[in-house]
């Protein structure tokens, strides 16, 4: 019985074999940073069962709460500098994501103040955000550049991604997104911009090891599907892990191509065909639905959930927070659109926060469920029933305690 | 100058004048829990302007935060016990909020278990609802009965109402919704039930001073016009303020009956009709949105925003909190949905939170504004746009800092 700590009279939801695993009355244990025992608390073994002389344990005795893994957020934007509280105010006047876009609203104007941004504050700004998404149980947060647009900006972004979470309790794991938006100064030179995507950006980035993933926004008002693989195949063939914005406003092909270059996931997919549906579940690519977007933006049409469903492609659920289309870094919020606005039912959107997030980020082996040998990263939550995360969206965050690594982060839980 | 407060560095939003009176660089000072001063910081008075000796002022610098009026959530259903998550994963499933109602779902399943708490607990649950709304900046709510539909249990649910605010910044103001639904007991004896309402637990709630105003379900599936007229009239005649569920799920033609009887709002109107609109503003009837629950019901029709404004009938937005329909203690989330939901402006919803509600609530000679004379309570908001409030909808509420009758909150602010 050779453990650091122990965790009784607590509710299980391992989110083992795409379902809860419920366990209740249940227990874990932990012994350097990963889960050595869980299961029943009646079946915990004795500590003369172990042997091998005196030895201490800190147990935490959880009041009956429920236990997930620590929650995974496999899409966000959380570093920029700026405000588009305007922008909102004219979406709420009528006009579109595609118009302001092209009027130098909407991704540019974020640019403009991204650029204009030390790295310090970048890095500060993201913080805050990234203390909300741990204030919900949040504990592996992937961050996308995609402000910057040129090679010293995209690089400042990531490196902000990382210092960001540099001094929290979350693996923050940064994924190049120079393939945002076409830059104003590339004009009619989208090529030359790709270039210097594929050619400078990329390699930059991963030779600093500022990056573990790559991802293009597949659009008609960003890059078409050829130009988008070019980039996730650079991307890929360097080794990191391949996204793309996919299908969002227009049926682009962006799923299909996804399956086509070996990408993790397709992200978005209001406008996925069924024939993109198809190529996801053949080649096992993720579906990460990001219910904040449609929400926000005011979307006619949803993701095609059952079709996906169907075809057994898994379904991760984000935030997406960013300051244009999904200005939410409120899990609890986009649980409730997950089930009320595409249609998931709770166990899949909470499945979608845990395991089908970390099997996107490619971090299946160590996050997202609980089992013996993964990363002790827990989440503890003050309600009866686990529904209640995606039914009820409280003014304060259910989190009745957080744990990283093993260790308890102070100061989050019980409605702090 | 003979204050006890005095605020400064700080941006105000008074809600004086239907805007939102925007005063930059502002200063507050209160005396007695009251407002005694308000206006820009470089027009503050001098000491020796008021004369009269030594006296001591409390400063506190605001940072360049924001302030509104403490925030006022005019129709809520804060007290209730048990839980309705499942019901939720059964509206997922495609039934209709009426059948689930129809089949004793809805609110006859909270109805059992309110009637078999004991008003401690039902007192400690509402007051770690209201702790969610605190944590919003609300410094007034309403609370409806409702869950008891007899005449033991509507008091003790009142009376749970004033417990659960007892000890917290908080103005409670109960309301007697006893014509919530038609208890099973009274199946086919509609009369005699209204009768129990208007002649047994109406008074009782007067004579006891448990209630401050009362409200009745105008709708197919609970009471008629007819029959909501009744208990209104015998409300509105005992002093109380009278509120109706009007045109939420079907024209039942509630916002005209609301301002025949009198009544100060006619809340949800989804489905309310020109005629109802122009009755409303003849009375001066308040209409106080929900977008919580056209949200939670997914309903296609929404209240008449434009008609509304045309007619210039004033707009209150509430949470309705409650178990079913509701089940929101987000005020972000709510003031977010009334805008992308609703068409609100952002100045619209704030407005609806504020001095609109203050006057749903019949308290706006006291609530609601910021002005001299007024009570001295403020919410302080760490956002550089009060539309952020509307548009940003974050993990950690942006609450900087509570007051309650000049008296700061302590452990409330700055993302507490």
């Amino acid at each position: 019985m050779n453990w650091d700590r122990l965790w009784t009279d607590v509710n299980l939801a391992c989110m083992t074999d795409a379902s809860l695993g419920v366990v209740r009355d249940g227990a874990v244990a932990t012994k350097g940073g990963r889960v050595a025992w869980i299961g029943r608390a009646d079946q915990l073994p004795e500590a003369d069962e172990a042997g091998s002389g005196a030895c201490t344990v800190l147990v935490t005795r959880c009041g009956g709460a429920w236990m997930t893994p620590g929650l995974v957020d496999c899409h966000t934007h959380l570093v920029f500098a700026g405000n588009r509280a305007d922008e909102f105010r004219r979406r709420l006047q009528g006009e579109s994501y595609e118009r302001i876009a092209r009027s130098g609203g909407g991704i540019l104007a974020t640019v403009r103040a991204t650029r204009a941004a030390p790295l310090h504050e970048l890095a500060a700004a993201a913080a805050k955000r990234l203390g909300d998404l741990l204030a919900w149980g949040v504990t592996t947060v992937e961050i996308k550049s995609g402000y910057g647009l040129d090679l010293d900006t995209e690089l400042k972004m990531l490196e902000a991604a990382a210092a960001a979470g540099a001094d929290m309790p979350v693996d923050v794991m940064p994924t190049l997104l120079a393939a945002h938006a076409l830059p104003p100064e590339y004009a009619g030179r989208r090529s030359a911009y790709l270039d210097l995507v594929i050619h400078e950006i990329l390699p930059a980035a991963v030779e600093r090891g500022l990056a573990t993933g790559v991802d293009v926004f597949c659009e008609e008002i960003a890059f078409s599907a050829a130009e988008a693989r070019s980039v996730l195949q650079a991307g890929v063939s360097a080794g990191l892990r391949g996204h793309v914005h996919a299908d969002q406003l227009s049926d682009g092909g962006g799923g299909a191509m996804a399956a086509e270059v070996g990408a993790r996931s397709a992200d978005h997919l209001e406008h996925l065909s069924q024939q993109g549906v198809e190529a996801m579940a053949r080649a096992d690519v993720s579906a990460v639905l990001l219910p904040g977007a449609a929400h926000a933006l005011g979307a006619r049409r949803m993701p095609p959930v059952q079709a996906l469903r169907d075809a057994g492609v898994s379904m991760a659920v984000a935030t997406d927070a960013n300051p244009g289309s999904s200005p939410f870094t409120n899990v609890g919020m986009i649980l409730n659109l997950a089930c009320t606005l595409f249609g998931l039912t709770p166990e899949e959107a909470l499945l979608g926060v845990t395991a089908a997030a970390a099997k996107v980020l490619g971090i299946d082996a160590d996050a997202g469920v609980l089992e013996v040998g993964k990363r002790a990263d827990f989440a503890l939550w003050d309600v009866q029933d686990l529904a209640e995360l995606c039914y009820w969206v409280p003014g304060r965050s259910p989190l009745a305690g957080l744990v990283k690594d093993g260790r308890p982060v102070n100061g989050l839980g019980t409605r702090s």
